[in-house]
């Protein structure tokens, strides 16, 4: 599968970002990325699930709760998860570190931490390169920065778009690093994207959980969550349209538009690096009675390791994608309305294989590197899409050699 | 791992069957047998909880509802799932064909089918070897059925037990054949266990829906059903025994617990008959505050492919159990007061690493090839056991080459 390139990155008025080493795994590597973030920015954040979340995001979610960021500081080679409450101090010591160099207080700093869990963070390390990294900051390091914050990422992940609204252009940038759920302990799914519009606080969360909902949160390799993933969306307001305040300004669906696409794009990126990966698989789950219903089967099967290592082997093995569809959990599911095809072939109707299908066909499909899974429930009106990769032997390799 | 034997299987009273040979995928494999239960035994089943059950599963249940079956008819090699409304008129005409030999109503006979999904059933192939079958019933045909019911199982599982109550012996004999999420496609779990003790049909269906969810409920390979699940307890009442009417007879008890231990060992022979599983997993999740969490938990922790990897390797990866635990949904989830041991080894404590904890400790643990994940949540007073095998390169090449 081709892996994905990095975009040349377009400068964000109002951040500027800088990428130094701290030697925190391996000497040398660029390992602490300072982003900073202009008076005035609205920030929204979304924080992993998982119950078990490392000490930064304990710290980055207390954080933005009580002043809007001035710094977010970003280290690899250590996830400071399972850290107990030694891990928070530590946390907290870097933020006052970077705080005390930039002269603001330590609670608009926010910390993110991705790498090997249960081991203590490098304190030391961390605060020796932050003078430089602040000396540093340039509104051109975004490349840089997309590739300090790699972990086993073969390539970085980055993506520009520009929109016009009203004759003024609009700016967003954003950054990403590999899928929790390919290496959990050591490639957290991080995400910083950045615009220059001005858009009020409420309405950049609301539009970024729903852009997370919809991007980030739909790619799944072995459906492993990360202790440690986070994503931030930023607004710097340095662009001269006027505030977003609300869905009714003119700026707003173009803008949110362009944010989900770009993050479409990082998160499929994401799945075409997972080691092991030979083929995206993109699961379309339509006609579901409702929104939960369809994410359930559309997980159920993005998740089988059965419909996965066919999915490896190329086989069109439409039994394994049905009995998932049939364990997903639904209630009073009519077999008989439901079909599937993968790409344009129908290959399960009325309950069976559908009656013109040839294996032939199917093997035409699964031979292709990006294949469409469509299930169509014809119960509802609701519908999702999923993104995951096939299953192979190198999946098993590097998460079973991984920590030797 | 050490693949299971085969026990010497006692005959039951009242129970008779028969092994033969109909080709139905390969020439010579005996792949059909029927067991004639004798009139007056209670019968008690659960199948699979896949909304696309196969025909069989629907005519199996029909069945039972109506009348108390005189026979069982089970073939491999096809499992006459995904095959619509023919693969229902093909199940029935097994069923008619036999009961014609048996001079029996069709209701009377419960068919079951292992093997490919989504081909049609050969029913004249089976039809043709029915007299043959029946001739050939015999109260020792355990040891053949035992095979007969075998797919890609490497060896065929059965036990036997007795036990005596009031002077008075009654015998267990159980077969069965690989679990289901192994090889769905082929390698449905079928589960078939008789005593000559005399229950009544209430008490027996109880009785066994707590067995099952306690044993052939409780192990995972990969979280794939099985279309064509089936379990089926008999009870002939030949036994001198007084019936066993509500669980206060001095005999429910003994009887409860030999089952229940009978099937425990059948379900783990599963579990290290699976293709490419190298250890047994016991996942023992305890002080959950309901029994809904506790089997979440578990089954999360079973399910997670980054924990079977780490097991394959022998990696006391404690990080990716951890993060299973936190994933797993469970509301106000207090990470301090959980534990985790591998075996009498805490691993986890107080949110992390346990202060105690060496790597060569885990590391001698993991390099056994049966391991206990113990799991304990300190929140309730509820429990529960899974068992699980690792992910290995197998896996992925059995289930990547199935139908090459």
């Amino acid at each position: 599968m081709g892996k994905p390139t990095l975009a040349e990155l377009s400068p964000v008025p109002g951040i500027r970002l800088s990428t130094v080493s701290a030697g925190i795994k391996k000497p040398g590597r660029r390992d602490v990325v300072v982003m900073e973030i202009a008076e005035g920015a609205a920030v929204a954040a979304v924080f992993t699930q998982n119950a078990f979340c490392a000490a930064p995001v304990s710290v980055a979610k207390h954080h933005i709760s009580q002043v809007s960021p001035h710094y977010l500081l970003i280290n690899t080679g250590n996830a400071n998860a399972g850290t107990g409450e030694l891990g928070v101090k530590n946390s907290l010591a870097c933020c006052e570190a970077l705080a005390e160099q930039c002269k603001c207080e330590p609670q608009q700093v926010l910390p993110f931490s991705t790498g090997v869990i249960g081991e203590h963070l490098p304190v030391n390390k961390i605060t020796a390169v932050l003078p430089q990294a602040v000396a540093g900051l340039s509104d051109a390091g975004w490349e840089q920065a997309a590739h300090g914050i790699m972990t086993t990422d073969t390539v970085p992940k980055g993506q520009s778009r520009r929109i016009s609204v009203d004759g003024e252009t609009i700016v967003v940038t954003g950054i990403a690093k590999g899928a929790g759920m390919i290496h959990p302990n050591m490639a957290t799914m991080l995400a910083y994207v950045a615009t220059d519009a001005k858009v009020s606080a409420e309405v950049l969360q609301v539009l970024w959980r729903e852009v997370v909902s919809k991007t980030f949160n739909k790619i799944t390799i072995d459906g492993d969550t990360s202790t440690n993933d986070s994503a931030i969306l930023i607004a710097t307001g340095k662009a001269t349209l006027p505030e977003i305040t609300s869905s009714d300004h003119p700026a707003f669906a173009p803008l949110k538009q362009t944010i989900m696409q770009l993050c479409e794009q990082l998160a499929m990126d994401m799945v075409r690096d997972g080691e092991g990966a030979t083929k995206l698989i993109t699961i379309d789950v339509l006609g579901g009675a409702t929104q939960q219903e369809c994410d359930e089967v559309a997980f159920t099967v993005a998740h089988s390791p059965l419909v996965k290592t066919a999915m490896f082997a190329s086989d069109p093995n439409w039994g394994r994608i049905l009995a998932a569809v049939g364990r997903a959990g639904l209630e009073n599911l009519d077999l008989a309305k439901i079909q599937i095809y993968l790409n344009d072939v129908c290959i399960v109707q009325n309950g069976g294989r559908a009656s013109e299908y040839t294996e032939a066909q199917g093997q035409q499909v699964m031979s292709q590197e990006e294949i469409t899974v469509r299930i169509e429930l014809n119960r509802g009106e609701f519908q999702t899409r999923v993104w995951t990769c096939d299953f192979s032997y190198d999946y098993v390799r590097i998460n079973a050699e991984y920590r030797t």
